[in-house]
């Protein structure tokens, strides 16, 4: 079956986390959701989001990684880019394995 | 060099991760291949798997990476499809940067 | 907009990661570059990079992962490859949102 995946790429500062993956749960019930927390980043503005073992940063890089049929995936980011700055969604298209296959 | 990656999603709880990282370590000497723990994440099920600094959870996503000849991934997704259940192994074409090049 | 994503592997104890990543910040400004550290994986060597919790370990994976214009990483990765053991560099093709889509 041919997907889309997303990377949304967000800090653990910004709050925007919880909504978006309560939306991709509860309301658009995507296939398949992870999220991953980065140890060090930075985005178009260049400031730098990192953490050490002597400095504990609360506001890391987190990554939301979903994926499901073209479809759904372009709904989902109609709704999802007004909520996300410019240039934080990527998307593809990749194969995911079914029964069928 | 054109080459296959491959992301296969499980959960620390259903214990596939060992058996999955020795076929491809032992058997067909993959490449490249990274295991990354999730923060969160939720599958088709809807079931979440989230952890917190109050709630250590056991079963956090695991998300097993790998890349190589599109031949040898065919081969190896054979092999892994049974294992897993449908819709949890997703791949795509990438390029990988070699001596030649 | 089309992008071009890189994902670049080494390990805690190559220490190449901060070089990289400066040179990502300082000189070219990379649109966004996230870093992320595996719990396991190994590479064309077999050699296994694992942590557990008993034998907490100094030379995890690390993966760097960044995009931009294909322009400005094919510069990106003519500056890295020379850096970065041949295979460790993998790239592909995505879209990016941007504000007037």
């Amino acid at each position: 079956m041919r997907v889309t995946v997303v990377r949304v790429y967000c800090t653990e500062g910004d709050h925007k986390l919880q909504g978006i993956l309560k939306h991709l749960h509860d309301v658009e019930k995507v296939r398949g959701v992870t999220v991953f927390r980065g140890i060090a980043g930075f985005g178009a503005s260049g400031k730098m989001h990192a953490s050490s073992l002597l400095d504990m940063s609360l506001d890391l890089p987190l990554v939301l990684e979903f994926f499901d049929h073209p479809d759904k995936i372009s709904r989902v980011l109609d709704h999802l880019e007004p909520q996300v700055e410019p240039g934080h969604i990527l998307h593809w298209s990749a194969d995911l394995n079914m029964e069928a296959e």
